[in-house]
């Protein structure tokens, strides 16, 4: 173990420039934003571009509703239980899955997203994100950060929405369509909440006729071309 | 540029491990949560280890209260004008520095700092963060982290009050006295807010006696010692 003594110590003026982060990680840091359908295959396609990503040696990291909806962006009921939130509060910060509620959490995923890459790695984000306002809101603020702006990367799953539903890897469809019978909308995107696909995504890619392999190597030689990986 | 075809693309069932982070980054994730007054040598202290971490090729990030406040914790003027957020949302979600607001503010900064650790990144914070209370929740979201505990480090800026009032670099201190005189209390932190000292922090550095470079080298010595910069 070394002793590290006061006076090896030096540093510049100012904040650490992206320069000698990019040297450090050899790559820039930048932000994949996955979005589509429940099932049509956003996370299989991040989680696999993940792991695949650091074989070769690059800083990667999966943001999805694992690590986010029980934590940064947990509901009332977390926050009163684990957190030991009062009831107001917890009502207050709690988000839900009404309109304003996905907004806010797409916004703190967007921000969060961008100080990921603001810190060199290449961030992965997993979340339907239906509406077209909301992304669009991620990808300005990447370009409007202000220590110069970070790539944004749209990458639209656009599984058609029959090959999702046959799936349902979550029986989540079932329960809307049940839902919906019933009379008792869940608001469920592609079911009773529309999904706004986007206009200009970066990437596109059909689960139904790509191979998961297919999608990373697509997402990989983007990358490569647009020097992010160098 | 090579191209990268499907065939040469491979992954294992479920998530990256820790292992395979730790190996990638030759290091292991934690947090160094600075806390301390305003003016107490938080930030001089983060941003000095950030560039030495860097030098020595660790992966280190700074969350603080410029690129935090501006965004992911923003109030509600920046969600309205910035983010064109209507009145009730942009109030609902917005923090300002009421107690719930800064549990609120620090709950979300213990929650990113814990993915970012995660990643595999050396994660410095750097908020006055006075509630105890607060600073042993966001270590509790550290040590129960679903893939494993993360190492969480307090440091204590022990800076005495006379010493930061003197230096006051933002001017906060006498805009907080002249208020307070006034009988107009903006409950600032260590002039009508209380501060509450941690009871039990890994390290305590004291900006009057200690210079930043023997602080850094404290940090740094107690980083190799538990074996997390191996």
């Amino acid at each position: 173990m070394s002793d590290i003594k006061a006076t090896q110590i030096t540093w510049h003026e100012g904040a650490v420039t992206r320069d000698e982060r990019r040297r450090l990680l050899r790559q820039q840091g930048c932000t994949l934003w996955q979005t589509g359908l429940s099932g049509s295959g956003k996370s299989t396609l991040a989680v696999a571009l993940e792991q695949v990503l650091i074989q070769r040696g690059h800083a990667a990291y999966v943001l999805d509703g694992d690590n986010i909806r029980f934590g940064l962006n947990a509901g009332p009921k977390i926050l009163m239980e684990a957190c030991h939130y009062s009831e107001g509060s917890a009502k207050r910060f709690g988000l839900g899955f009404s309109a304003e509620d996905r907004e806010e959490n797409i916004r703190r995923i967007g921000e969060v997203a961008r100080l990921f890459a603001d810190a060199g790695l290449v961030t992965l984000t997993s979340f339907i994100s239906p509406y077209r306002k909301d992304r669009d809101a991620a990808r300005a603020a990447h370009e409007q950060n202000k220590g110069g702006a970070i790539p944004f990367v749209e990458v639209y799953l656009s599984t058609p929405i029959a090959t999702c539903e046959q799936r349902d890897p979550k029986g989540l469809y079932k329960q809307a369509r049940a839902a919906l019978a019933a009379g008792k909308g869940m608001g469920f995107t592609g079911v009773d909440d529309p999904y706004e696909p986007p206009l200009k995504p970066e990437l596109t890619v059909d689960a139904a006729t790509t191979s998961t392999q297919e999608g990373v190597a697509l997402v990989l030689n983007y990358l490569e071309s647009r020097g992010l990986l160098g």
